[in-house]
């Protein structure tokens, strides 16, 4: 097997698809259980390093924390780095309902991998893809918020999509594979 | 002067009410300015403790953090520990736009005062006041969603109160009345 890569999470989803994106840079991706405490704010990189770096002190080990988020143009940016919290609270059809009327659609997905090394301290890697939000939710893959967001020059949402089809375009794969990169050529 | 008492906040609207407050029980009460560390989740005593213990450690003083929410029955307790970052994004209008055709309109706010102490660690005091989500926002008084919310058997918003008047009434002022009573009895 390929060099190990422990990532902070609990979201099956999360984990499922990086565990594909990892396999092809050759790094075997293990989930460790560890509290991860995650900062409010309007940052996802404070929010992810904060994470991070708490994480790997707590295990000595050196980690990857995933925090994404969906940035709504007409919301504000609503929910952006509270899209899990707004989900568990008010799902994909709170957001349809907070969108109803609005005309401008227009949103982004944005990814933030923060690596923590217990001795050296965090590194950042992003990515964002724009497209807009659907008129009703469509799909049933992927996870949070995907049902509703139909990424720019796509006819489908993301839960429509394999994670496979995901994986070639989602802010997380775009974050992913610049830190597998950079992850690749230093360790 | 009475005894000084630290409040880690930059919310003027929540210090005029803790300043009054604080005279009613003999307290000098001064904000502080320091790095509060606020961690997402959904139990507003796990967050003002986080948020006092890392204040009172950083500027090795004795102080009082106050977090409070507004939860909504008919959605799930949103807005909820995330009131202040859903009221920046969307707003009261936000928060009725969901409630639009609702018929339940019950809803809670919640206050937790948080005493860190460097030595002693910290202490915890509630207070809660139920209500409902008015149909349309109402005052200029309060600050956040006092303008929906009608406390129960009252006419009024809490921003169409004096700060005298939500005093006598408030999530706030329930907790601090607790706190100040315990810090009076032992300080």
């Amino acid at each position: 097997m390929g060099k190990v890569l422990y990532v902070a999470t609990s979201n099956v989803g999360k984990l499922n698809e990086l565990r594909l994106l990892s396999a092809e840079y050759g790094l075997e991706l293990v989930s460790i259980e560890v509290p991860k405490i995650e900062v409010q704010g309007d940052d996802l990189e404070v929010i992810a390093s904060y994470a991070a770096l708490t994480a790997s002190t707590y295990v000595n080990k050196a980690l990857i924390v995933e925090d994404s988020g969906l940035f709504i143009k007409a919301l504000n940016g609503f929910p952006g780095c509270m899209s899990s919290y707004t989900y568990r609270k008010l799902g994909v059809n709170g957001i349809l309902k907070l969108m109803d009327g609005v005309t401008c659609r227009e949103a982004y997905f944005k990814s933030v991998i923060a690596y923590s090394d217990p001795t050296h301290g965090v590194r950042l890697f992003s990515g964002v893809v724009y497209g807009e939000i659907s008129s009703s939710a469509r799909g049933s893959g992927g996870f949070g918020f995907d049902p509703i967001f139909i990424p720019k020059g796509c006819g489908k949402t993301f839960a429509e999509m394999s994670i496979d089809e995901k994986n070639r375009l989602s802010h997380r794969a775009a974050a992913f594979r610049r830190f597998a990169e950079w992850f690749n050529k230093y360790f």
